[in-house]
């Protein structure tokens, strides 16, 4: 199922103990009750509490000969105006949301204006101090292509068994784009991200954007693999996952 | 001042009894904290409960040499991110925000397609049948002009003195624009509103966009000055008082 949803009342993503109220919860809740069988869900991209999803992708096993349109039309009547289920497809077999995805694609949105806008406060990060959008772009080139991205991500919590989990990703593209009225989009696709790292990349960015860093110290951050090096995250508020691509050819 | 807001956690713009959060109320406690002194808070275009305004106008007195920008930015601080204030301006003598009112616009917006935007749930109302827009933009059209608007209003509460009040209206614009994605924006200016005008107006086109009106019936049922000929409001959350236009050099 591609799934949008306004992450603002959730507490993210993950389904947590009872009285939590998440995505993943919510949903769950809502297809058992109207499968009525349990399921296992596990979706391409985990989103941090205040975060939102256009299109989010999730994948579960239903019972055989199950109505998936009527399943669309149920949950969306259920699940109320946070959450939609904007379509419901059948898989190939042994399809998995996140270990088949190939790609995600991730929005992040600045209101860089004096003056704020009720209508973005749940939607954007209002930023009053002028920003140069030039340095900014600039300072998207060193992300792309395959990277450590330690200095962007938060650390996993350590485990005394194997090896660290590798934080090298390959990003396709990263661009920020001037859409008027003071309304600023960062757009980045990669293969995958660690937790965070959107976030941690559009805080350093705006750093660079006041001039408090250059652009040339983003690549310099990036190769330090230093967490302290970069800026603290930008705030949840503003970031979408916008897409996730599939190859189903495999 | 030049106020929007986002009308959802608001029981409507005009202020009541203490334990009723609405616009006003918020906006004057936060302006007399700041300015220290009690106001007498006037606005150009009341709004019901769960509607929206980008260019609502406010009109007060503040105290001799009072600091404009000084008192927006404090304002902005105290009020957070639903209400912002978008200006702040010296009017001229005697300036009153409802009386200098020359016109009011309006902007309803409807999601039409057989899926809800999260993104758009609080700002429209969602339908899922087709709407037939070439119909509705033809219902625009005996709207505008000077016309009793009483099949549209919300009758008011019936005094034992004097005239009821009047409801000709002179409307000076009206048209539903298709944004695309399946998103249609009505607009309509006027010289003012009477209660739930927009809103009764947009339910009545919306029936005519199903088929369950003609284009034709919308110039009978103005004539008719009959409420029980429109259909039902429209909900509020789709409604955005626009804008306000004054003529200053009077």
């Amino acid at each position: 199922m591609t799934v949008a949803y306004i992450g603002t009342g959730f507490h993210g993503f993950a389904a947590q103990k009872s009285g939590v109220t998440t995505v993943a919860g919510t949903l769950i809740a809502a297809t058992e009750k109207v499968l009525g069988v349990p399921i296992d869900l596990t979706c391409a991209g985990r989103t941090d509490a205040g975060v939102h999803a256009w299109g989010q992708v999730v994948s579960f096993d239903v019972p055989e000969g199950c109505d998936l349109a009527g399943l669309q039309r149920s949950l969306n009547k259920l699940l109320g105006p946070s959450i939609v289920v904007r379509s419901v497809d059948a898989g190939p077999d042994g399809f998995d949301a996140r270990r088949w995805a190939t790609a995600r694609a991730y929005r992040y949105t600045v209101v860089n204006r004096p003056v704020p806008d009720p209508f973005l406060a749940h939607l954007a990060w209002h930023i009053e101090e002028p920003l140069d959008l030039r340095a900014m772009q600039l300072a998207c080139d060193p992300l792309i292509g395959e990277h450590d991205f330690t200095s962007f991500c938060k650390k996993p919590p350590s485990s005394t068994i194997g090896d660290p989990p590798s934080m090298v990703r390959r990003v396709h593209d990263a661009r920020w784009t001037d859409l008027g009225e003071g309304v600023l989009r960062f757009e980045i696709e990669a293969s995958a991200f660690c937790h965070q790292m959107v976030r941690s990349i559009v805080g350093t960015m705006v750093a660079v954007g006041k001039g408090r860093k250059r652009a040339g110290d983003m690549a310099w951050t990036l190769r330090s693999q230093d967490r302290s090096l970069a800026s603290s995250p930008a705030p949840p508020q503003g970031l979408t996952l916008w897409s996730v691509a599939y190859d189903l050819s495999r």
